[in-house]
């Protein structure tokens, strides 16, 4: 809960957490400590006595600290330094921790801990948070939670575990309070005290029928303000912003952005409600999504835990690197086949990479507007066009402005004006190029139904790589008789 | 406010709507319809007529639209379809939807509206929201409404004015509630039933003494779920995470994601209550944040209008390709240097752009985990060398790994063994290169108190390239009575 916290800001508190707890492990050597007391048994008592006020120090830091930043400190520790904190962590705040880790550092956590204490951990949670962790349970864990499960509970977890990632059904919990039309808000509140609590970003009730239907919604503000004797039919707000459990996650992240909802409920296809959805899941789905267009523009395949092994990250970036190794053996037969032309002028070879470059710069950005204008929904049929000869206007006038400078360049240099035109056309054709594709390649993705912001940038680099020597070269050698 | 919108997915709705303004614009030409009226005053009255019934039409469906909806159509027209819906909303809300469209959308948009208009689409919006609007307003609209307000508006306009761009104080509202630590929960009840009504995401009420200073915090839940003769003093939370308005906008979203927090008090350095910050200004900001990291990666200045001119987008774009084209001439002109060895042996022209480009892309990979771990504080001096040495494996594996698979590929072209050693020494020692300047670059920009995010791509690339045709070239100057 939010309010357990010192009074300060609290991103202050959670570095000096940090600090602190990589102090206590590093000034007191409690790593080495451990790994000595391992190796030779009979170690001085005096010093193992050190130790031991050491960790009851760090634990009571640990303990003091919200699960969430005890997260952040686990993150950033060497794996040796995060299992020796792991440990210390109390039981039954694992699960909770778990949940707040990256999927990268929660595999290592895993990795040390056995079933029964798997279990355990996993006991503690809502169907929906063992749904989170489920990818990353071993089997024989998930078999014994579904059968240690009540049939509500089960056919949840089930249901939850058969949402594809990135839906509705995959962020969203159980965790609603339903209530009545035909009772009063006086009744209704004394159900909630009865309740004693309510989850955590609830700022609303769902209203539902006798079959499970949602009729509407009550927002705790106006059972709070409203006349106690009121019908809560007569009250509630019945225009809802719901979703279905198979909507794209994404979507109804927009959607919580523009209406600014704290909760909404989630309804099948016959208006019975489902779950709900809440803002702080959409946060997170929001900064994943973020930073999963960060890692594939640079093409890391997943999320990174930065002590990963060496030869861990030698398998989450190879994929990337020969893809790109393909496209660059492209462009070097492209330039193979110009070798005779390059041996009659060798400045070409020089120049090339110039017209290359700032045509993959140039797609780039056309690339990166036309993405984000793709997810924000802003392209349509009706437009595309306008937007193709916009693009093809800006590049021409790069073309001309940038091909000029790179021409007199050129010119200056080798003192060839013929070979400055050559430049300046060639610049002008690949940014014309880079246009093209910049426009083409994501709203072709889109159309077919991928992701245009994953592997378009290594395509048009591809493209404007190949067709930037291929043009350049192409140009030099049949104007060569002006050149050499 | 949420409630108020159609039952059904809200996302499809939009949708829905975008289409429908579209289809209204270009079904009866509404755009030219009206260019025409102006062209030819004597037109068809008749024609005019079924213009005039579609306006009614369009304006009719405007109005039962979001404001957030309206915004997102207003996005996806363009300019003068955008104008024409523009006029057709109801001037009430010019101000809120001004706040919903993005920078250079809302530009076009002010540049359509004269003082008056302008002033009064600002006295509709709170003080935060106008702060907002300030940046693109005229001046002497600022001016004539700082004068409009009464003085404790004007302040708070004023110190919002203040804030820099992601700080706290930027992002932070006023529409706080308050109350007394010495009454009970029915007093307050009472008090908040007169107000009538809560501002949006009010998870919480803010306790605060005679001098303005925070005492602790409310949640409605409690306030709801307690007994009403209780008094705030005893029910209330006392710890609180709370923020100060020159904190990081970042981290304070950062503590909002970890907390699962709906709103914070933003207290002064007094401990005295100043505003309030709410998940809804968080998730904007992180949104905002990671659209700025896309297009600070391709080089956008800002975010583009889709349709704005050719001229204004050539603008947006110059800096970043003039940049590049420094950085292009620097590894140009290496090559320059290394001319009379290309001239000997011309296949290494066509060798070169793998070793660089494969070098670029690593160095990429290696930056952007770093960039991702220093934003998430995973990064402290005493595992900064650790991460490095790991960097340096995975370089060298991938060195002599792609080393090899780039040397066979040169050996099996040109039938050089000494060429393919070249090729794979060269690529391992590009490679090195990019990870230590992957690790060096992001590092020292934020030593430095830079953002690493921005730049720092241009600036791998740009060692990547020189080093890589200077390693390369100049290792084949080297061994040249090998190679020929």
């Amino acid at each position: 809960m939010a309010d357990n916290f010192d009074t300060g800001k609290a991103h202050d508190s959670t570095e000096d957490n940090l600090n602190r707890v990589v102090a206590l492990l590093r000034k007191h050597d409690l790593v080495t400590g451990l790994v000595h007391k391992q190796d030779m048994p009979r170690r001085d008592l005096v010093e193992g006595l050190v130790h031991k006020q050491h960790l009851t120090e760090l634990h009571a830091l640990l303990d003091d600290m919200h699960s969430a930043d005890v997260a952040l400190v686990l993150e950033a520790l060497p794996l040796n330094d995060r299992l020796l904190v792991w440990d210390l962590v109390k039981a039954e705040r694992d699960g909770e921790i778990l949940l707040e880790v990256s999927d990268a550092v929660r595999e290592s956590l895993i990795k040390a801990m056995d079933s029964d204490e798997l279990l355990a951990a996993a006991e503690t949670l809502d169907t929906d948070e063992i749904a989170d962790l489920a990818p990353d349970l071993p089997k024989d864990v998930i078999q014994d939670l579904l059968e240690s499960l009540d049939a509500q509970k089960r056919s949840r977890l089930q249901s939850a575990l058969s949402y594809p990632e990135d839906t509705v059904g995959a962020l969203m919990d159980y965790d609603m309070v339903t209530i009545r039309a035909d009772v009063t808000l006086e009744v209704a509140l004394r159900y909630l005290r009865r309740l004693g609590e309510l989850p955590d970003q609830t700022d609303k009730l769902f209203v539902v029928d006798r079959d499970g239907a949602l009729r509407g919604v009550m927002p705790l503000q106006r059972l709070l303000l409203k006349d106690p004797d009121a019908k809560v039919a007569d009250i509630m707000a019945e225009e809802v912003v719901t979703f279905h459990a198979e909507d794209d996650a994404t979507d109804a992240a927009n959607a919580f952005e523009r209406y600014d909802l704290v909760s909404a409920p989630v309804i099948d296809g016959r208006n019975r409600l489902m779950g709900r959805l809440t803002v702080n899941a959409v946060v997170d789905h929001i900064r994943q999504e973020s930073d999963n267009d960060l890692l594939s523009i640079a093409g890391l395949r997943e999320e990174e835990d930065i002590f990963a092994s060496v030869w861990k990250s030698v398998q989450n970036r190879w994929a990337w690197l020969a893809i790109n190794l393909v496209t660059a053996f492209i462009a070097s037969r492209v330039i193979g086949e110009f070798e005779g032309t390059i041996e009659k002028l060798v400045a070409l070879a020089a120049l090339m990479p110039i017209i290359a470059g700032i045509g993959g710069n140039s797609g780039n950005q056309t690339l990166t507007m036309i993405v984000r204008a793709l997810a924000l929904g802003q392209i349509h049929p009706d437009n595309a066009k306008k937007l193709f000869s916009k693009e093809i206007g800006v590049a021409a006038i790069n073309g001309v402005l940038w091909g000029s400078v790179v021409g007199i360049f050129a010119y200056l240099l080798y003192g060839k004006p013929a070979l400055g035109v050559v430049m300046m056309g060639a610049m002008t054709l690949n940014l014309l190029l880079a246009a093209v594709m910049g426009v083409a390649i994501p709203t072709l993705m889109h159309k077919f139904g991928r992701d245009p912001a994953v592997g378009s940038s290594v395509m048009i680099t591809a493209v404007t790589d190949s067709g930037g020597f291929f043009i350049f070269l192409g140009l030099a050698t049949l104007f060569m008789r002006y050149l050499a």
